[in-house]
């Protein structure tokens, strides 16, 4: 399955293909140097199969996690780069989830004001949603994503196979993005997932979500008005999280503090409940006693708020989404309404 | 005069008019939080004449010269503003010479994947010639201008009233690249500075070398043909420029060794011999006696000609020109050759 993203001199290709991976050498021009930028997280076999397609591969393996989205690292690409003698034809591969996609995307992006970007993710959650949009990022003085650029990738290749050595929850969490996808705009998709063995029909599954971002995207590539709706369940899921985070390794991942954020968007009775047996049945949370006041705080502190008004998606039914610009209050009464909702069920709390 | 930038949704304006500095809030939303970047050199009153028409400006001083195209500055840029809590509808502003419009732009480009970025060019140089083309960037392990990106100002204020404190031969270097607009598409242009009183006419000298730089950016946004055009003396010029500043400050300035290095271009022997009285009529150096084996040796180091070979512009005839991709070795015999004509005429050296 081939996707084209149509941004004009920008436009680029999305292959969602088993074995892709492999094969990546007659899918995009690897006979030059190739900054390959890949974490310790991701098993060496990926990094080493993408590599070995390419004439001049330079590896950087950089840590796991969060913490590698920095300026300091962001600056060892470029030293790596300028060291090499890469020019303008040279290019960045990423291989890895959503940190080495921004990392090395902004590396791609900034280095001779932007080289080629070839991005190979291997996270359920990066092949659904961070394959797309351009977004390129890395942290500064402790605020995500504050310096970046968009960079449209030369190529985007979605091998499915590389998620079967991700651990279930993991993978489980970034399937979260594809329930979105059909929420927003695609109830076949829901429907998928609500009665079909969506592991075998991963591909269709993928392939589903990116047609729903990219159509929301290309209508808008700066983000400046209905890409806004891909940010459905992110304004209470990123408060979830930065509470969520403070419990260390029990914290929740992002997928699921986004699945619990898109609950209360809900706004038809019937939909919330399918969408819960949606989550049971994927392994997602559906209900979890987080603190709702703390949340509510780390929201009123989220720079998008700062305005005293927030935008944010809600959904009257099934594939349809609404843009709404409401007082932050109304946003943290929904947080705080749903916990009466949901805490005598204590039982279902997430691990 | 007002030109306008046709790049899509990134188009913008340039205004080129005496007092315009004074009623930029007529022409740009200024309503806002401004980070208004410039540097030690730049008279202090256009600063604040340009800060005083900003609801809340946030001015930043940076040291005068090439230095401060840093990430170390470019990240004090990016701390204000996160300081101060800048958000997407922000924006920064730039009074000052290229410097200051490269690091300024690049900070504009990068906060937040890129904020509106107000161009207030205050020198020729950089009215002529960095106020058009979108390219930002700063310096980085002593590689100039290796990290940046493509990014379109929201609107340039040119201000020709601003260059009269300019010293003579600052103003005069400015100058080449608008002698190098003439070269390449406006005979009409080349003629007022053989003829004309062009401090009278500047406002007309902009505009048209604006024009010709707007024609070959827009056919070519990304500068991957055509817009090589615009390095037109600048292979040789920054050869000559690499050595000229190890002789401090007697150091010639960039337009200066653009002019130089446009003169081995010129195929018509007559159009060099009228280039030449150009050069004297503006004050720029005609011929001057560098040591030709440094400036090959400055040039095989820099990173364009490490392929081998290399592309330089060439002028057939007035208003002509065409792009030759060369062996680095006839590029360097070109300067060599240069040398021998000229090296009897001691007496017109450059200071």
């Amino acid at each position: 399955m081939k996707l084209t993203m149509q941004l004009g001199v920008r436009s680029y290709d999305i292959i969602i293909k088993r074995g892709s991976l492999g094969r990546m050498n007659q899918l995009v021009h690897l006979d030059r140097k190739v900054l390959v930028v890949t974490d310790s997280g991701v098993p060496v076999q990926y990094v080493q199969q993408a590599a070995a397609q390419c004439a001049h591969p330079y590896i950087v393996t950089v840590p796991q996690g969060e913490d590698s989205k920095s300026l300091k690292v962001w600056q060892q690409l470029l030293h790596t780069m300028l060291e090499k003698g890469f020019g303008r034809g040279d290019a960045v591969m990423a291989v890895g989830g959503g940190v080495v996609g921004d990392l090395a995307g902004f590396a791609a992006a900034s280095y001779m004001r932007g080289i080629d970007f070839i991005n190979l993710p291997t996270t359920t959650l990066a092949q659904i949603d961070s394959s797309i949009g351009g977004k390129t990022a890395i942290n500064f003085e402790n605020t995500k994503n504050i310096v970046g650029a968009f960079w449209q990738p030369r190529l985007v290749i979605v091998d499915p196979d590389v998620l079967s050595t991700l651990p279930p929850r993991h993978f489980a969490a970034g399937l979260a993005e594809a329930v979105k996808a059909g929420l927003l705009a695609d109830s076949e998709l829901f429907r998928l997932f609500e009665e079909e063995d969506y592991n075998e029909r991963i591909e269709e599954v993928i392939y589903r979500s990116l047609i729903v971002k990219k159509n929301i995207v290309e209508r808008d590539e700066n983000e400046k008005g209905d890409r806004a709706a891909l940010n459905l369940g992110h304004t209470i899921g990123h408060g979830i999280e930065s509470v969520s985070s403070l419990h260390g390794y029990r914290a929740l991942y992002h997928g699921e503090c986004v699945a619990l954020g898109m609950l209360p968007m809900i706004e038809d009775k019937k939909l919330a409940t399918r969408l819960r047996k949606v989550y049971r049945r994927l392994g997602l949370p559906a209900r979890v006693n987080y603190d709702r006041q703390a949340v509510v705080e780390a929201m009123r502190h989220d720079k998008k708020a700062q305005a005293g008004s927030i935008t944010v998606v809600k959904i009257p039914q099934l594939a349809q989404f609404r843009l709404d610009k409401v007082p932050f209050e109304e946003v943290a009464a929904l947080v705080l309404g749903t916990a009466r909702e949901i805490q005598p069920r204590k039982k279902e709390q997430q691990e």
